[in-house]
């Protein structure tokens, strides 16, 4: 289309938004934050509206030979919700816009929107518009999340401070581990089709990346104790790049400990009987949705005795870089792998 | 996927919807209106926000051996700004979600954005964010736009009263004529790839189906004049399905006259070439992105002079019908044929 020709590979997912994002200006002042963190923010008087959006392709995001549709549903409504919580909000309303080959019946769009519906009264969301629409090839998903904070509460992704402790919710790992799982199953029912897939024993990470939930109880805890972290953002990308982006959005760097990194036990022992590294696991796995936060000192008297949240590191200055500190007292560079969809 | 299949075309796009949106409820006090106009309303406190979007997918929506990437872009933004216009409402932020396969180059997608970015500067409104992510088949654009209104200066499809008269603007039936002249070019062209396409006589009608323009300039002038439409829809699928659409959610009837149906020149002459009647054409063309509403008979005067202000009828009792008075003058029952994707 055009004489030189460059490769999106080249450039990367996050290459790419880096330049589309240059030509952008923003003119509107009730535009109070544009591209750059988990939500968009927008004025709305006494408060904010943060606003976010994902687009999910059948055969890059799920895959419905194992993924059932109420599972892809709720999917779809609990990573928008979990960018709304990224940003310290609560979540309001939603549209969902989806397009649909011939292939799907009525039953099978009322399948994924039993899960969607679900979506909406666990996180008390309400469905308000979007777009239906045909498709020549599978299905795709386009989710609009629109959520609420007062603008004081709001955590952006560049308000760590130096000495801020780093924290993380739940478990980090699981939703990779799962999928390798899936995917594993998959290629041996696709091989003999007869087998039925062995996936009992995997329930707890199988579960965890078909069906995340985003951590809105975490939210609502934050509110109730009067914390409001100094920067915040969903692990969906893995942790250690997640960590890149908070060091890069406030200019800080990061020291973190192997020790201190959460990993369910069931996570743990998959990850060594498929032969990767749980530790890779923890620090790259994808889709795992939990809130990386930084805290003031002064804040950790509130949360020192939750029980699903971890303490994996403090923040430093630029200078001093991003570490990991190995269970060994090692210190090493922290690499962001991430995941990637091109 | 299940015992009982029902096919999608069975029930239709707007039946689809319909039965999406049975299961349905709004918890939120902040949601003003759901699913059932042109954009959802959420209180922002002093104001109202406007939220609509639109899924637009390569094969279906666009066709890209026609229609220049950056014109794709443009359209994208402008069909929906179309729909915040249909509020009576001011557009000030947009998301765009894009998924590209390999087959996109990143100066492809530099063209997409080139005419995105033209939109945004076009309408005034803000890119505050999207996503970006691979594709298994064509590129799928998901835009999400956000307006702003008084609360009193909302036009819904559902307060059009008995007497008050029906408007549109601009002329009608210009997108679909644009479209079956590119289609027949297209297939010229794939008959004999020697044979240039001769669109320079089609300047009018191809424009207005590559490049509409949402008639923001018409919401600026209410402003001015002081006039809010009692009703407001854009016309997307068609003048007689839209006339539905307002007489459902209004409760009445109208009759529309057809010497007063607004139709291009060109429109006209290309219609008879192409062995199409021109008026079935206006009634039943889609993607014109003209607003049709209806104004109190106390704003006619303000309106009465406006050289692309069209006066087609009026509103009766919902049990009169819905009727076009032919040139004859005979009343014939209004068909809403629209426009399907499925």
């Amino acid at each position: 289309m055009s004489e030189n020709r460059t490769e999106i590979s080249e450039l990367g997912e996050f290459g790419l938004i880096d330049r589309l994002s240059q030509n952008v200006s923003l003119h509107n002042p009730s535009t109070l934050k544009g591209i750059g963190d988990d939500a968009a923010v927008i004025d709305a008087g006494d408060h904010a509206k943060v606003v976010t959006t994902d687009l999910l392709l059948e055969g890059v995001h799920f895959d419905l030979s194992y993924a059932p549709l109420p599972h892809v549903g709720f999917k779809a409504v609990a990573v928008n919700v979990s960018d709304v919580a990224a940003m310290n909000a609560i979540p309001k309303q939603i549209t969902v816009s989806i397009a649909l080959s011939n292939r799907f019946s009525v039953e099978a769009v009322d399948a994924l929107y039993q899960g969607i519906n679900a979506a909406c009264e666990h996180y008390g969301v309400d469905l308000i518009g979007g777009d239906t629409t045909a498709s020549r090839g599978g299905l795709v998903i386009s989710v609009t999340a629109i959520g609420e904070a007062q603008k004081d509460q709001l955590s952006y992704r560049s308000g760590a401070k130096v000495n801020d402790i780093l924290c993380v919710t739940g478990d980090l790992g699981s939703a990779l581990i799962g999928l390798q799982i899936l995917e594993r199953e998959k290629q041996v029912f696709l091989a003999n089709p007869d087998m039925k897939p062995d996936l009992e024993k995997y329930g707890v990470v199988t579960g965890r990346q078909l069906k995340p939930d985003a951590r809105m109880d975490i939210i609502h805890e934050f509110r109730e104790m009067g914390v409001v972290p100094t920067s915040m953002m969903d692990v969906s990308d893995g942790l250690a790049s997640e960590i890149f982006h908070i060091c890069k959005a406030s200019g800080v760097g990061a020291t973190i400990y192997e020790d201190k990194l959460p990993i369910d036990k069931q996570t743990f022992d998959t990850a060594v009987e498929l032969n990767l590294d749980p530790v890779t696991c923890v620090l790259n796995g994808g889709e795992d949705y939990e809130l990386l936060f930084t805290i003031d000192q002064k804040d950790f008297a509130k949360l020192e005795k939750h029980p699903d949240i971890h303490f994996i590191g403090h923040i430093t200055k630029a200078e001093e870089g991003k570490f990991l500190v190995t269970k060994s007292g090692t210190a090493v560079q922290l690499k962001a792998q991430g995941w990637k969809h091109f």
